[in-house]
């Protein structure tokens, strides 16, 4: 069929005969006449057609599939629609065929509409018929290709590792596949390609990149999927500027593909330990001011218990002003609420007067030289509100940098503002005091003696990309010397004979002449959600899946024969059967 | 570190001081000077060491990973190498460092070595390193690169589709995957993502494609994975010359790309009828005659009770000239031998003696007309192999097709031969006399009325690319008639309500509005493997698992622990227990 992309059609094609196939948008009848709008990829275009002539014409309705052949003419004068690109021309239908008839929708294909998630979900071939949604398709697979032309020109390799593999150490909790050919054996789905990307540099690949479908089954507390997909990349030779230097590159040429802007380069870095003392995260969004300031020096004198207590104590006193926001007793009480939730002993709050003293309920607590030091700190004004935290160093930042979110940020993503965290730690202390990897256990030590004497406060060399305020990605310099994997494997818990057991292939593969190698990897989920200016990763994922991992639309997960099971080795539980005997139609979509 | 490609350097550069790193490929001592061959991914270079001047050469054993800074010098008259690109140069080192030093590797980097298959497995970061190996990566990426340019100048789209889904019957088992958060239930992994492009085409995109990783669980008998790729491809509006054009387009781009060759466009068409009735198969390798004639009408009065009988049964005689092989007893036992494992009652052969006359064990039962008249229909010449079976029609022919290739079919890929089957067969008949689809459920039937009247010979609108022989893919044009998918449910012995349970989700798409659509999927492993000349997919593959779905290197698949399962709502079956308490240690990596 030798159709016309119905957007493209223009006055200067007045007089041509074409063939336009798409769906019907609208339809209205004005004089006894047909104007039905028909909408295909490129956009739509205006077909009039006369209902005697053409008898399909009585039955069109919203979405039908049809084809249309006529020529194309020019609107009556008048009748044009500047907003349209075709609105200077029309076409008479001479031919028209439906193709696909279709029932009553579900709900309307138009961006206007609110329609519920579920409802989408459950029918999402519909939903991506929008002309947002199908935007978000064309920007993903436009910032993809991107991606693979800035890294092609620059001789990296795309390589694909395999993804029925053997669980790695990542921090989630990794999937399964049951196997036939060992029955009751397992392989795991991939949480990264880490490893294997690890032993590409090892067989000498030097400069890898792949767009990788990663799993991990986390409880979706946030906007996450059990699958994602991440650009994942490793150089050997290289150290973390050559890292930063190729990731900047790709998210400048998605930013320019998606957003037609030019990013200045390089990307602001903060080291992790600035990040946290200025904005009380690893994640910061320098989109707005409002920093993190020391408070503590001007009390160390205080007479206020509150300050005195957390200064004693080892803790610190750090404050924001978030400027002149609206301030009520509800709301100060609300945030106050806050802060207790996440930990904090409590929040001390100070609005500047127009005379300049501060309304707070701890004012009378504070003398002359408190207050004006205070106001000083921050070049506060009339009208700003002041947050305080007195608490250990940690917990007083993070809760003066959430509820700085809390208050600030905005939800758009209009701006874009990129920046490097480096220079994390390489270890965290878990509650009961166990030493954990912050980053991944294959990441390099910035210090291999600080690591031995002190490794609760050692550097790693890993570093993380934020674009306005969401993390990208992460990537470190890696471990090339099996000795110092060892040591690491040992501060983490893992002793020799069980490192030897999980990991013995790939400490062995370090023993074969290792180049010195760094990476990164970042969610293509998250980067195209900003660019796009979307609230959650579903809306640039094509067929995601619920919080709980359902897909409304086909049902999965669902129960399957036993006697497949049996195959594989495996059996339901007591619990599973229990449920599935509960459950009343086996098998059926639901919606979760 | 500012690394100059050692393959790069060139006499225009003698007198720079360049850094080279990469392996040891080789070290010579000579004179009280050290000759190293330093490899890197782009090539060699050899560096000229005073072993007094630097310790670590001393320890220099074969790739080791090292660092050299040093000025770029011509070689002494006479010692150039022209073989190498770098020959006419080489590096006097100033500065050495041992980056990684390696233990004793377990099989040479050398491509003239031959390695066991398992070692090789086991080590393949070591096998990567090798040239060919290298050279295989890099062809597969390029491949992809090229496949993704040609699709995106025609505007495709790549769209990624779910991993986790439901089952879809597309012949092979499915690979399962646990739900945590729905105990008991399971994901699928896609053997294709054969519904979501369609259901793509429903939304609009029009223009679709994907590199996409599929599963199947089948015994692999044959050269298969558990995982593999293939580009997936799909359109609206089209029909099946559409789709041909848009692969051909991907596949001469590849073939430019990894062999610098243009293959004439368009490629060859066979029905599926001719393409059995010449070659004996529906993926006939063409760079070999030997084409299959029907010698049935010179039978028709013979006095051969074989032939007689078979004709008489409603079967076919038919023939190769396989040209003048070597052919003696006892070769013509054994394909004697082999015509009948593949189902034939026997095999005649015969021999064109140089007089005229034939050598056969049948000669004397055939008269002169018979004889002259199978030299003739095959202008059979002196030392020609004749080969005649006599059977029913498909038997016949697929017997003779198989012995062609065995006889004739060269292994290696020097030449290229792409064709198109087309106008397979809608459906198959089972042993059992139930019917099965060819291709998938989802193929739109040639026409309605012949599907409805004669389906065990009614064609489909389904077609298959080859090439040498192997099969690279296949498409059709769908369903998008949700009467007509029905209608082919039903043909299945699907009734209505399994069809409503299982494909309900799928069928209701259909109904609102869904395009004509066409397309296409070909493994990119395969293609790869033939332009790379490899006769094996585990050559093209990065990290390949064995016959048996094991990894050697990490040992993949492993046991679990029974805690992990309980949480999926699973547990081991008998079978698998007492497997587990039979190996002795759980979880190693294994042989297989």
């Amino acid at each position: 069929m030798n159709r016309t992309p119905a957007g493209s059609i223009r006055p200067a094609q007045i007089g041509e005969t074409v063939t336009v196939s798409g769906w019907v948008q609208r339809r209205r009848d004005h004089g006894g006449i047909a104007f039905v709008d028909i909408r295909d990829a490129s956009g739509l275009v205006q077909v009039v057609a006369d209902p005697e002539a053409h008898e399909e014409v009585a039955d069109l309705k919203m979405e039908y599939c049809i084809s249309v052949t006529g020529v194309v003419r020019a609107r009556p004068e008048g009748t044009e629609n500047p907003d349209l690109p075709t609105g200077e021309i029309e076409i008479g239908a001479d031919d028209l065929v439906v193709l696909s008839p279709a029932d009553t929708l579900p709900f309307m294909i138009d961006d206007r509409v609110d329609i519920d998630e579920r409802a989408r979900l459950r029918h999402r071939y519909l939903d991506l018929r929008r002309p947002r949604m199908g935007a978000n398709l064309r920007a993903r697979s436009r910032a993809t290709a991107a991606i693979r032309r800035t890294l092609d020109a620059q001789g990296f390799l795309e390589v694909e590792t395999p993804t029925l593999i053997n669980s790695t150490p990542e921090g989630a909790r990794d999937m399964l596949v049951p196997s036939r050919l060992r029955e009751g054996e397992f392989y795991a789905l991939p949480q990264s390609p880490q490893l294997f990307k690890q032993l590409l540099m090892v067989a000498g690949v030097e400069r890898y990149f792949q767009i990788a479908r990663c799993y991990r089954d986390e409880d979706f507390r946030a906007d996450r999927q059990l699958e994602f997909t991440q650009l994942d990349l490793e150089g050997s030779f290289w150290g973390r500027d050559d890292v930063l230097d190729a990731i900047e590159g790709v998210l400048v040429a998605v930013a320019r593909e998606l957003r037609d802007v030019d990013i200045p380069r390089p990307f602001p870095r903060l080291t992790w330990q600035e990040s946290m003392d200025r904005f009380g995260t690893d994640k910061p969004d320098l989109r707005i001011g409002a920093e993190i300031v020391d408070l503590s020096g001007l009390f160390v004198e205080s007479g206020f218990g509150v300050f005195k207590t957390a200064l004693s104590g080892g803790g610190t006193i750090r404050g924001i002003d978030v400027g002149p926001v609206e301030w009520s007793r509800a709301r100060a009480d609300a945030f106050t609420e806050r802060a207790k939730e996440l930990g904090a002993k409590g929040l001390v709050w100070m609005v500047v007067e127009e005379d300049g003293s501060l309304r707070s309920p701890v004012a009378k607590f504070l003398d002359e030289g408190e207050i004006s030091g205070i106001k000083k700190a921050f070049a506060a004004g009339p009208g700003d509100v002041i947050l305080i935290a007195a608490d250990r160093w940690k917990l007083a930042v993070e809760v003066l940098g959430t509820l700085r979110n809390d208050l600030l940020r905005p939800t758009g993503h209009d701006e874009l503002s990129f920046l490097w965290v480096i220079d994390f730690p390489l270890f965290e202390e878990e509650e009961d005091g166990s030493i954990t990897f912050s980053h991944h256990p294959f990441t390099a030590p910035a210090s291999l003696d600080e690591m031995r004497d002190n490794p609760k406060t050692a550097l790693s060399r890993a570093y993380d990309a934020v674009l306005n305020g969401v993390e990208l990605g992460s990537g470190s310099v890696r471990i090339h010397d099996p000795a110092v994997q060892r040591q690491v494997f040992e501060i983490l818990g893992i002793d020799a004979e069980t490192a030897e057991r999980r990991f013995g292939w790939f400490l062995e593969a370090l023993r074969y002449g290792a180049p010195p190698h760094a990476g990164f990897a970042f969610g293509i989920d998250r980067l195209v959600m900003v660019l796009q200016r979307e609230t959650s990763i579903r809306e640039v994922i094509p067929f995601p899946k619920t919080q709980s991992g359902v897909d409304p639309m086909t049902g999965a997960p669902t129960w399957v024969d036993d006697a497949q099971l049996d195959e594989l080795g495996i059996a339901l539980n007591e619990t599973a059967l229990a449920r599935r005997d509960g459950d009343e139609e086996p098998g059926q979509p639901t919606d979760d």
